[in-house]
């Protein structure tokens, strides 16, 4: 049922030029005064990146049928919230990062006010191209928007990360870990597959409901191997020194549960993960790809 | 022509108190771990302020003949979006003021990352919001998010806010000056403007014209007044300290013009913005008394 490494790296690889390429045309190269402020915001957005999020929103298109073009700038979206949530995170005042994919992050390539507005910016950005994306009726990409706001604001990905900030330095339990990580990583994996899923314009209740399990289960295994990177991965590949988050007393899975344990819950998620696409046929093999990718990844 | 400053003042006191009252009853009061976050959006959004861009929206939708309940929950998208843009310019790295409205900005209150994040949160919020505004088309909702986008982000208030930073300590020519503040603070005036005449849903190129060109040089009026009063006002009446910009070397009007040079740009730009208004009755009197309201206004 499972798909080969090989289908998911093709997939991930197709995706992420596709993606790539339409950041780099649609994110203007800058025109005036404020030409800093945009070569910041490409910096942040072109310098590599492994593209999950839009991957994940492509591959949910091609599993309800979609041909992947109408959810090619929607998928794009993400990776602009993306990008912006890891220049502020990495600022000074939050996480104090200098390292990000191998490069300089934004605050320290360009100054800590760019940086400040460069996030702000790409965040606006993703709400503004999604009311312009082709193929699409109003009503979708509305629902879209809305989509995008409910999974990254206070009640998603910005809450989290202030969970994250109010928890360095205290025991977690399993569940207030899992709470934190829905939110700080899970609400914006879930809406890369929710936007994909959104481009058929008529699901049933059941498959859109299995495709947002699907990814509330992938958003975890994500973390989870996130975590175990950081102790066993190499700062060459992973582009940030390791055992950061261990250094700063982060609380994380393997050091809840031991990292046999962590690789355990790994397992048990992915299966999770893919028994949600029980009901789908081939259409959802880059689904099931992605999913083996992020439980295997190096970095 | 033009209306009494009484009508102003109890306009533009209705207009808050109804925005007040959305404001405090549509953000929550938080509810678990990240409720230090909302504690955070809440000081923010809730500590007074004028609330001249949702009275603008307000009486813009008053202008086009709509029941200006329709336009309540967009114009308070306005004052989420101009909050979280005071959050983020009061930050260390970028104004590094400790004093906004007479009270502790949010990095002072909170601390800098609960800021940022309150920040970030606060723009996500506007646009969930729009999302869900009642008594409006798909469409129409849409349309207000890409006039939110288009004013917000980095060819509108983000990129006026970059040229900003640029210019300080620099020579700007008048031209130059303008098109820092019609992006830093005209683009969401104007916008403001622009989104209440959404709600009639069916408005006339021309009328939708007319309401712009009265907004930007409203706009741009309310910058001019900004400078003067930053001259001439009392600091305990502005809520930050008297003369700050002179002292930080930023380039003003009255830098520019002169004190009395300025009066009179003011003067002209308010004709120009009543001029705009010629064609509609006194349906567009809430507009007229807020351009006198922003020329004669102390604070």
């Amino acid at each position: 049922m499972t798909a080969q490494p090989l289908i998911a790296e093709s997939f991930l690889e197709t995706a992420r030029a596709r993606v790539d390429a339409a950041l780099d045309k649609r994110i203007e190269a800058g025109g005036q005064a404020s030409d800093r402020l945009q070569e910041a915001m490409r910096y942040s957005v072109l310098g590599g990146g492994k593209r999950i999020r839009p991957a994940l929103c492509l591959a949910a298109a091609r599993a309800v049928g979609q041909d992947s073009e109408r959810a090619l700038v929607p998928a794009c979206t993400l990776e602009l919230i993306h990008a912006y949530s890891l220049i502020h995170d990495d600022l000074p005042a939050m996480d104090n990062d200098e390292l990000r994919r191998g490069r300089p992050t934004a605050h320290i390539a360009f100054d800590e006010a760019t940086a400040i507005l460069a996030g702000d910016a790409l965040q606006t950005l993703a709400f503004g191209w999604l009311t312009e994306a082709p193929d699409l009726t109003d009503a979708t990409r509305l629902a879209m928007v809305r989509e995008l706001a409910a999974a990254s604001g206070h009640r998603g990905m910005v809450g989290g990360q202030a969970i994250d900030l109010a928890s360095v330095g205290k025991k977690l339990s399993i569940g207030e870990l899992e709470n934190m990580h829905r939110h700080k990583t899970g609400a914006l994996i879930e809406a890369s597959v929710r936007i994909g899923a959104l481009t058929a314009e008529s699901l049933s209740d059941q498959h859109f409901t299995a495709l947002s399990d699907y990814a509330r289960a992938l958003g975890l295994a994500f973390q989870v191997q996130d975590d175990l990177l950081d102790i066993e991965g190499d700062t060459s590949v992973i582009g940030k020194p390791q055992g950061s988050d261990l250094a700063r007393g982060k609380p994380t899975f393997p050091a809840l549960l031991g990292n046999n344990g962590a690789r355990e819950f790994l397992s048990q998620l992915l299966k999770t993960a893919l028994d949600h696409l029980a009901d789908f046929g081939p259409e959802a093999d880059p689904l099931r790809a992605m999913a083996d990718y992020v439980v295997a990844r190096s970095h």
